[in-house]
């Protein structure tokens, strides 16, 4: 299918990502992007459009540049470790102009449908529509469709939930039209949801209001951004730790980590603890939100029982009079307009997906539904292997299972997360980032093969396991193995780094304080010596300079670069 | 001296202490404030007036409020545990209403001078001049004068330390003329300055600026108000601490303690590391900065070489362009200006002062300085305890020792203080909390007696023991009394959690994460033994009833209240 035609829908981060692999495959992708820009929701505009994602003014991402990153195109060491929105779309800037992307988006194109050809089931062609800013349609037809308009661009408002809302003399909406907090100096505010918005927009807004009041039906886990030393958390989570994860207990697992997140601030104390565990729920992820708590700028509230006029009432009868705003953080639901409902079917916030990127009736499939994911890590990465997985489907290259076992994988997943996620439409496209990773990579024929590593780089298989998954792991080998992959693993940690170093700073240290690192180079040593029976023989017959590695790999503890 | 008249110059937290001790001692207070309401430092006014302390909009204070009230006067259950300006106010207001306070305050009444009657040294009287604001003068005689105008009056701007700023094109002031952020929105702006203004300013420009930078010479240690387990870091001090921060040595401490901070963000990876230790510097207490560094809205630099235009360049080499605004958080110099200068001589920050209160070259002690010290805790307490010891003196009921006693300890002090601190005049009125209070409630009377409870009242033996020292252990007996002090001990645990209980919280928790309790309590009864060996024999015979009261002084572990 070399030299056919894949009609991108979007340009955000996923819809990037899709037209680079299409290249790479030797597809010809033609983007549609309904704005006159690339980005997607990490373009910051003053005023929000509708169906368009629109972010407020300071949001700084989540997760770090070493985990967010396209796998073959490593963020400026000078970056941040945590990136503000304008630094993303520098980062997606650069990544268009080097792989030249840019051309291949129409921009201030929305695409109005997308259905099967008439013979479809031989070609697997699409009919696709498209209508310009100056309201000109066109039609054009494409071998394969990738639809990536991300999660973000319907809010959910479930005002209905909330009695007397139509009596409310102040300001509401949902946390997508909040855009600065100097408005609201002074007034009493009301955030509704305790999602990383409503945490974030509750914090920001605590500083300048009269007071704040945070209303959360069922709490939540909080994380930090910050780990422990000041790592960003993400970097500290590896294969190693993965593995654990998947062989201890859930309850137990929970209970450690719930643990360790009562060490920064007591969840009961501060009446957040809900009653679900955490790993039951997308979690929260704040470092400011203890501060505000204890300085009284934020109150914790329970669910709102009803409005009326100015007065928020709440479940436990507590009533706040002169409310100014409400905000609802209440999250977004997703839907695909321009899709024929039969082609995916979108019901609660819940569609059939094999892997969450095929819908697996499809005669022919050459759909592709990329970014639809909301994962503990980075979208970016996920992104983008779902799309060098879709554009191997497409090409034929790679093989799909039979619809039956496509849609028994399904059902297992939605069960999967029935059991472990509290029921909400929130929680219906959950993934883990390095399982998740690793069985679409598996598929594409590019996890990184560790036992093989063990043995031809010890050096690069002691990053692989014990730093952190970083994207440049799915670029060592296969289709798309990119010859800087190898070198940007080891130099990951320097870029960590790097973005501090703006102050000369005395001597260095002598010793380190965590025993961390020799207690899981320990256990992960036995633990690899578990998992890689076959090959360790070679490495305990020189266990010494085995161990004089780890050091390499763990440089964390050594970041004089 | 019953009935005699006492100055207190300055209605601010001293101030106000300073009357309601005078009152409580059966003297005569007149108090004369210069603005046209009390607080001083803490009330918040739009504009920054000349000669006074100024605030900006959000400071939240850093100690929490069962350490920072009035002993006798707990801060409402209800009142967050680190206070906004404005909420401290209204605590002020209360203590005023509640001990009939105003009556005895001049307003807008300024001191001119303060001066020995000619027959002081028989007299001890003194001549004091005041203005009022009609520019009318009034002489008065005074038999004790109490200066309250505290130490962040007089703004430090030391512009011949930055060549070129006389060429700068943005703009420039004291961290004191801070207001609010909002001025700043998308400009580039350099702090100079890491302590707790600095940082608390850097920390909120960075939220609106296109880049922020904080420059410091020398780094710093940088304490978190959420100390483990989301509890107010200075309630975690307790006198079994205190002992060990006593009798460990100096380095050993240090390091201790700078590896716990370190766990928070590794102060050398941030490069905000200084190569002096902890305890040689006035910590800085800032929960957002890690965050603010690792999102990069924050740069660390080093000190300012030059300015230039709109440059700014750093010790490294480094030059920012396009400055628009320069932060000096270059702190506070103090001086009394209506006294003459053979009271209290003050050269380069540095004032003789017995215990920071008393001139010890008077012939008369009939002056005393209330709240000139920097303590490592609040200074609110600290001043009423000055206070009640300064009117003790007064009376004659509290005798001074002899002028050349006096002046080998001040002597003494000050060599101390040269030892543990970096030479800076940022640290000449350094006293570490517990320590200094009860150095004062010695020679007052009112410092508990802890072997005398351990069998009169063990319960709460246990709290003054290993609960935090809030003020209210210094009203348990002597001269000023207070019958609500043990309740206030009993219940101080009670006040912390309560503000936080604004969302009824499912179930409790069934068992706690945290060891150090019991470490805590085991090393402290071996401790206990060790120091009042002399009324542990009746306690050892009923070890289990003893082990049961722990629990009891533990309350931080079992917070339903």
């Amino acid at each position: 299918m070399t030299g056919r035609r894949v009609a991108v829908i979007g340009a955000g981060s996923s819809g990037l990502a899709c037209i680079k692999c299409c290249l790479d495959e030797g597809l010809e992708p033609v983007c549609f992007e309904s704005s006159d820009d690339f980005g997607g929701l990490w373009r910051f505009k003053e005023n929000p459009e509708p169906d368009r994602a629109s972010i407020y003014h300071s949001v700084i991402i989540n997760t770090s540049k070493e985990m967010m990153c396209y796998s073959d195109f490593p963020i400026p060491a000078h970056f941040p470790n945590f990136m503000h929105n304008s630094l993303i779309m520098d980062y997606f800037r650069m990544y268009a102009d080097h792989f030249r992307l840019t051309k291949h988006i129409r921009f201030n194109t929305k695409v109005l449908q997308v259905k099967q050809k008439s013979d479809f089931s031989h070609s697997g062609q699409w009919n696709v529509e498209t209508e310009n800013k100056d309201g000109k349609k066109e039609k054009h037809i494409f071998d394969a469709v990738m639809i990536c308009i991300g999660h973000h661009c319907q809010p959910n408002l479930p005002l209905h939930d909330f009695p007397g809302i139509e009596t409310f003399k102040g300001k509401y909406f949902h946390s997508r039209d909040y855009k600065t907090p100097e408005e609201w100096r002074n007034k009493k505010v009301v955030v509704i949801g305790i999602g990383n918005s409503g945490g974030d927009i509750a914090v920001e807004l605590s500083r300048v209001t009269k007071q704040l009041y945070l209303s959360t039906r069922r709490g939540a886990w909080v994380l930090n951004r910050v780990g422990d030393n000041g790592i960003p958390l993400d970097l500290t989570i590896n294969r190693v730790l993965n593995f654990f994860v998947k062989i201890l207990p859930y309850g137990f697992l929970c209970s450690l980590v719930e643990g360790q997140l009562n060490q920064r601030f007591d969840h009961a104390l501060y009446n957040l603890k809900p009653k679900h565990r955490l790993f039951s729920q997308h979690p929260t992820v704040n470092d400011d939100l203890p501060n505000r708590i204890l300085s009284g700028t934020i109150q914790v509230k329970p669910n709102v029982r009803r409005i009326q006029g100015s007065s928020v009432e709440f479940d436990d009868g507590s009533v706040v009079e002169d409310v100014d705003l409400v905000v609802f953080a209440t999250g977004y639901k997703f839907s695909f307009p321009f899709l024929a409902s039969q082609v995916v079917s979108v019901t609660e916030n819940k569609a059939s997906l094999y892997k969450y990127v095929f819908p697996p009736e499809l005669e022919r499939h050459t759909l592709a539904i990329i970014g639809l994911v909301q994962p503990l890590g980075a979208i970016m990465p996920i992104s983008e292997m779902q799309a060098r997985w879709a554009t191997r489907v497409f090409k034929g290259c790679t093989k799909l299972p039979s619809q039956s076992a496509m849609i028994k994988d399904v059902k297992s997943k939605k069960e999967e997360m029935k059991k472990r996620y509290f029921l909400t439409q929130r929680h219906t496209i959950q993934v883990d980032y390095i399982p998740y990773m690793d069985e679409i990579a598996e598929m594409v024929g590019v996890k990184p093969n560790i036992p093989r590593l063990m043995l031809t780089d010890p050096r690069l298989w002691m990053s692989v396991l014990f730093g952190p998954c970083t994207p440049y792991q799915y670029r060592l080998r296969g289709p798309g193995k990119w010859a800087g992959a190898r070198q940007a693993i080891l130099t990951q940690w320097e870029r960590v780094v790097r973005p501090m170093q703006t102050r000369p700073c005395g001597e260095p240290e002598s010793k380190k304080s965590s025993k961390w690192p020799v207690i899981l180079a320990g256990a992960a040593l036995g633990l690899a010596g578990y998992v890689y029976r076959d090959g360790l023989a070679d490495v305990l017959q020189n266990p010494a300079a085995l161990l004089d590695k780890i050091k390499v790999y763990l440089p964390v503890h050594s970041f004089r670069v």
